[in-house]
């Protein structure tokens, strides 16, 4: 297949913002559409320099080569499902959702030529979110996982992982199943340990003046917890099997520690003495 | 009660380290003596400019104004047992401790001049510990806690308060139960968390893939676990009951988002966007 040479992002915000504003950067032959909710979304992408041209009309996708859907999970079922009313077999077509196995179930059900899309989910974010914080070397070194179904054809897709490269991101292959098990134990697990916290200091006497005297590690803890809630609520719904599995492996991790602290014993110490060796070892590697 | 001349500080790690260098560039009148457990880290203090003038024999404190305490928790006991034994009714003793109700506690049982002693806990830190990590502006716009009982004289201790004022912190006034109440809360269940965080994540299949494409909410989850774990696990021990009490209102709101999920209702959302509220008020406070 030929270069890419025509790419359109559904949903211009910081991921699909950060992907225009890499292509225009390292790839400027490629035109770049953003398709946003409204004609104003879509001239604020061409503003900020992330598309050479904009619209709020999806119909516009028919004339890409390649179709990046980086609207919110919520809204990616309902664009598939109109994507593939009009895309001709001509058009490639990838995500950036956060959960892998519910897409490709709706990508399989909602698209014709459903061997012409690629599961996709670059591992890059920030706390902010929308086109403001949209930046271009948001994917510099980071994983971008695909998840093809085990038939695919991967030869198809050769030009979109080229341009993936090009924006400084590392493909990564894995089955959809494995990344949701995964960003389950690493993302998903770790923002809703993060609103538990918020929640559970919320619930204590007395936590506004405890609030007030927190250091820099309390502000890491919660910092998770300012995700947009309907994002986090969206990824938690749609993968939730792999969560519940996450969030039982750390209850059971923590009432070790709740244990040896009841039994006021010193092995408390080999717990704290564990977690900062594999944490040493994470970060060193 | 004149300006402080002469301050020794017992432990120049991370906190009296930067206790030195922050009153030798606010105030460097102030003669800083660093008491370590080798001439070798006394010698490193002078070198580092936290000090001017080091020992490794405890009973250099005779001579000074204020005595700081500063080392780690488990070694607060032993050099207040010292003192006790050498110190005049004419210096003035406080410490850095993380926990103040058992230090309190200790300074009455072994101090014949009790009086003398204000039990501190300045509000800041850094994930480096050690002399190396020391900064003479760690102390910038960060609470400083003291939490004398209730019929001490605090008069007694205006020439302190002035000098932990020069080092750019605000001192705030608690009981010591408060004080330990407060930072179970928000610093010691925080570090559990992150400790137990890193526990379930490595008791996981597969872990190792998953932390390979961690981004940096996971890094911020996993920050605190590679806190000194000697540290970690003396100050659990010591505000056990306090703890024990967090980690409770902790598991119960992590379970309410069980739940939810369990139940797979949309009601999910109200939670994260409950604790999102809650996050960004503080953050904004």
């Amino acid at each position: 297949m030929s270069a890419l040479q025509r790419v359109a992002i559904v949903g211009p915000g910081l991921i699909g913002g950060s992907i225009g504003l890499a292509i225009r950067a390292r790839r400027p032959e490629v035109e770049v559409i953003a398709i946003a909710r409204s004609e104003a979304g879509a001239a604020a992408a061409v503003a900020r320099g992330a598309a050479t041209a904009g619209s709020a009309d999806l119909q516009v996708a028919v004339a890409a080569d390649l179709v990046i859907v980086a609207t919110p999970l919520p809204e990616m079922r309902p664009v598939l499902a109109r994507l593939g009313r009009i895309l001709p077999d001509t058009v490639l077509v990838t995500d950036v959702g956060s959960v892998k196995a519910p897409v490709a179930g709706w990508a399989q059900e909602l698209l014709p030529h459903a061997q012409n899309f690629l599961p996709g989910h670059p591992m890059a974010g920030k706390a902010e979110s929308g086109l403001r914080a949209a930046e271009a070397t948001l994917f510099q070194g980071a994983p971008w996982i695909f998840t093809p179904s085990s038939d695919a054809d991967r030869t198809r897709f050769a030009e979109v992982v080229r341009l993936i490269e090009a924006l400084g991101a590392t493909p990564v292959w894995m089955t959809a199943a494995e990344h949701d098990r995964r960003v389950a134990l690493v993302s998903h697990l770790a923002f809703t340990v993060s609103a538990a916290y918020v929640a559970a200091v919320k619930a204590s006497p007395g936590w506004a003046r405890a609030v007030d005297i927190a250091g820099p590690g309390f502000r890491d803890m919660v910092r998770l917890a300012g995700s947009d809630p309907d994002l986090s609520a969206a990824i938690a719904q749609a993968n939730r099997t792999e969560l519940l599995d996450a969030i039982g492996h750390f209850e059971a991790a923590l009432k070790r520690f709740r244990r040896h602290l009841e039994e006021n014993t010193p092995s408390i110490w080999e717990l704290f003495e564990e977690s900062k060796l594999v944490h040493d070892q994470w970060m060193a590697g």
